[in-house]
């Protein structure tokens, strides 16, 4: 835990570094002190006060591959990697609040809810991206893998709108129509819009970082690390977001730090999405009639169906098998010391950090 | 004039192609039908409706520079990156229309006004962008100049949100403030949101697709192509913007082919910096109480005030002025028949475009 805070600690202080970097960047380019400030505003805002998951698997994904601490300037390199993984986090979130018409986000106003703010949070959110390419320019260009990032951070971020884009049709918050739903469309949603820039796009920019190639040959096998780490990390993606769905139906409020609203806001869930497969006509009509209702005795009814079809069992025999399913597929990667190699500690200290979390 | 069509209609033809690689691109990623349909009308409503002038002088400049016609798979690159302008500016457009309320656009109701599309419009517009990278991937990574033009649009991509940012701050729509505006603030603006991206862009990416190099030497002098191109265009852009606020507020509506509503707008246009720049105490008085205010007679006075500080005579000097100033740019740049060098002739097809029109 102490070891946590202190990563925690070490890769905020990085982004101050950054942070003054990215400001600097636009004040070179001769803008006024009030465009200066709102910037940096929009960073404070936005950029550093989530849970940074993703930006430090990209540093203990590094750490991993190296098999030994990193030095001051890989930590640094990493750190920036990480960091515009956490300011493409940015980017979605600032502008899916507004799609989304939400309220609060991570304790406070969303951003373009708060004072002065309004839609100028659209430009704010492309400057949050435009950010990435600034200091991947700064600090990768002389590198060999420099275009490998830049394509990386292209396909992934095209990736996430196209998930977001099928989650927007499919589940719009004020009109619910359940034939719209399905398994199917469920899980193409949590792959793209989710699974995509969280697990592979962290784990793959510490792999080029380490000078991992596309492909080598392993214990008489050839792998392709790219390929194999994108195969365990796409279902641990979706396996992790399932989980969320089932949390936001399943976990007390007091555990889970917020009140689950998946079925007032008519959210294309996991939960809704099983129940869906296998409810009788009565249950469906049930469902029909009080999904995405903004009203809790209509919340209550939906509930019941749930309970009724099983849904903790039906979650529970999942996760099992999804878990053993991981662990071969992690199990099956041939590893060894040699350097620029992937290794099975990256998907299972992810898998161990996920398996039957309560919040 | 038949030349101007038939080169719109090629460009156009271009598009076709370019719109069905777009949507087989998304298809194939094995989104759902209803996502590739919506993907394929937000291409279709934002895309192709323009004056095109951006893309197209992409298409001239390579022309220029190779001295020739060029073959079906150079008109083809040209024109890929021509329409990765297009899309770019169709990126801009549709959020700006959402951040400025903007009612229409091209004649029809702004995307974000269309049915069912709202703020949804926001994705979309992401979704633009992301079709640049898309295209460029597939068309020119095996290039040498592939990182060049990468760099070329995130750097202008950034540059043109600076200037979104300035704009925002400086001139929002309801609250006047004439203090903010200044020809340098007015400056700066509109060299950041638009002519980076307007006129830098196209001819950069025509340069970089016919290999011109950093640096080169002609008639014992060294030129740095993109510089010297970047002392041009930009300027250029700077003259354009400021004639296209002079023509919002001097050209009769029939030649315009709209009605200039910059003044009940707040905009921050070359017109208002200037009269402030010049204006007694007690015009100023005026066009503090008359500015951005909705209402034509306090629009009527402000014009009057403009009149009165000789606006058009300025106008006229400035024309003259930097039209003198942009030929001798012209002309100092050595030129010879060498192939991967730059002509003048890219920058006087523009300067003669623009010099004097009306609308």
């Amino acid at each position: 835990m102490a070891d946590k805070a202190a990563k925690r600690a070490k890769f905020e202080a990085a982004w101050d570094r950054i942070r003054q970097e990215l400001v600097s960047g636009i004040a070179d380019e001769g803008m006024p002190k009030d465009a200066i400030d709102w910037f940096g505003k929009n960073l404070d805002y936005n950029v550093p006060g989530g849970k940074l998951n993703r930006g430090l698997s990209v540093v203990d994904t590094a750490e991993i591959l190296k098999g030994s601490t990193l030095d001051d300037d890989e930590y640094y390199k990493a750190a920036i990697l990480g960091w515009g993984v956490e300011l493409l986090q940015a980017f979605f979130l600032v502008s899916d609040d507004i799609m989304d018409s939400s309220i609060t986000r991570r304790g406070q106003p969303c951003y373009y809810r708060a004072p002065g703010i309004g839609m100028i949070a659209i430009n704010d959110s492309f400057m949050l991206e435009g950010a990435i390419y600034y200091l991947l320019k700064k600090h990768f260009r002389s590198t060999p893998y420099y275009v490998d990032l830049l394509e990386l951070f292209h396909d992934t971020t095209y990736q996430t709108e196209m998930g977001q884009l099928i989650d927007l049709i499919t589940a719009p918050e004020d009109h619910v129509d359940l034939d719209k739903f399905s398994l199917k469309k469920h899980s193409l949603i949590v792959i793209y819009k989710t699974a995509y820039y969280s697990f592979y796009l962290p784990v793959a920019l510490a792999m080029y970082m380490n000078g991992v190639p596309q492909s080598y040959t392993l214990e008489g096998k050839t792998v392709e690390p790219y390929k194999a780490a994108l195969s365990i990390l796409i279902p641990l993606g979706e396996y992790f977001q399932i989980q969320d769905d089932f949390l936001d139906f399943s976990a007390p409020p007091e555990v889970l730090g917020k009140i689950g609203t998946d079925i007032l806001d008519n959210k294309c869930s996991w939960v809704i999405n099983t129940a869906l497969a296998v409810v009788t006509p009565d249950q469906r009509a049930v469902l029909d009639a009080n999904y995405g209702r903004k009203d809790s005795a209509a919340e209550a009814r939906v509930k019941e169906v749930f309970e009724a079809v099983g849904i903790r069992e039906r979650y529970a025999k999942y996760e099992a098998e999804v878990y053993e399913k991981l662990n071969g597929l992690i199990a099956a990667i041939p590893e060894g010391p040699e350097r620029g190699t992937i290794k099975r500690e990256i998907f299972t200290s992810f898998l161990e950090k996920i398996y039957k979390r309560s919040k």
